[in-house]
């Protein structure tokens, strides 16, 4: 019933997280009756790939800048290079900034360990980490993979890589969050709620 | 924080309905992550503008033949050229089209009376609603605006300007959705639902 080039647009929509078909096509068709939200739109994503590229030192959204793209992260002289935090995607790496609480550089290693998906430790950018490690002098890595089984064996995998290589590896702690309830936080939250525990004269 | 293309492409995509800035952040980020997904959405919806129109005979979306736009429904001979019914948007009318319940033609208003917005008769597409009905040589219009303030005013508008052309016009019945709980129906859709009774062996 609709146009082809219209169901081209909302085959792609739909790959967006959290949007089906329908939401697809109600996209669609805003893009198409919104005055030139489509162009525009259309514009920009077409330069977005011209643009943006991931930060050649640690895989952070990056703006081009002639064939070098270095991220406004890597390019901050007053972080602190001895301390490198792992994250699985780039979104991750967006959530921690948010929170302020991390004052080091990053390595976004795009991708987890995953036997289910045929994920194997040859497919981690192990060899660009250790370049990133030693190029930065980093001291101290903060394992932020996600808390789940995918991320928990990421996570295990490379603090035994950076053990061989004598380098300390911490990981984020997991537990309720703020805010939360503990009446409604799941078994295994709650399990390692209490066996992270700390002493509160810490 | 995000690089300015990157936030120019999230503003655009917050136009999206019910998109907030988070969610279109989410979109933005899974854009540049999915292979080629930017690359490709953005090219598609740039040709869309050469490829699709508002149909030149009822503005449903058509496809660009030549320097035509005509759509399929209004190409379609065997449809009931003497049945219009007046939608409000696009999305109206594929939605009664899925129906499958209308054997006529269409015309897409684009726009419905609002006097808060300050939108009065005049911008109403009158003109070509009544070259339209010439045209097609219509006997009876169904109005299907929406059951909202602005869609009862507009239709009340479109009968009394069509019942002075001697043209009749129907509306589309509103009360009780099938499948429906009347628990849980407001109000003025139970009114409706009643004052639009029908005798059971109509």
């Amino acid at each position: 019933m609709l146009p082809e080039s219209l169901r081209r647009v909302i085959q792609l929509l739909s790959r967006l997280p959290g949007v089906g078909e329908k939401t697809a096509q109600r996209f669609a068709l805003q893009l198409m009756t919104d005055a030139n939200l489509a162009q525009e739109l259309g514009g920009e994503l077409s330069e977005l790939q011209h643009r943006l590229r991931p930060c050649e030192r640690c895989g952070n959204l990056a703006e081009v800048d002639g064939d070098q793209a270095v991220c406004h992260i890597c390019r901050d002289q007053r972080r602190d290079s001895s301390l490198l935090c792992i994250v699985a995607r780039v979104q991750d790496l967006l959530a921690i900034e948010r929170s302020g609480a991390m004052r080091g550089r990053y390595f976004v290693l795009g991708r987890l360990l995953s036997p289910l998906d045929g994920v194997g430790p040859d497919e981690l950018p192990i060899e660009e980490l250790f370049l990133r490690l030693k190029q930065n002098g980093t001291q101290e890595v903060i394992l932020a993979t996600p808390p789940s089984v995918d991320g928990e064996a990421t996570a295990l995998f490379l603090a035994r890589e950076l053990a061989q290589q004598g380098i300390g590896a911490s990981r984020i702690a997991s537990g309720v969050p703020h805010g939360g309830d503990l009446e409604f936080a799941d078994q295994i939250t709650l399990g390692r709620a209490i066996d992270g525990r700390r002493r509160v004269d810490d």
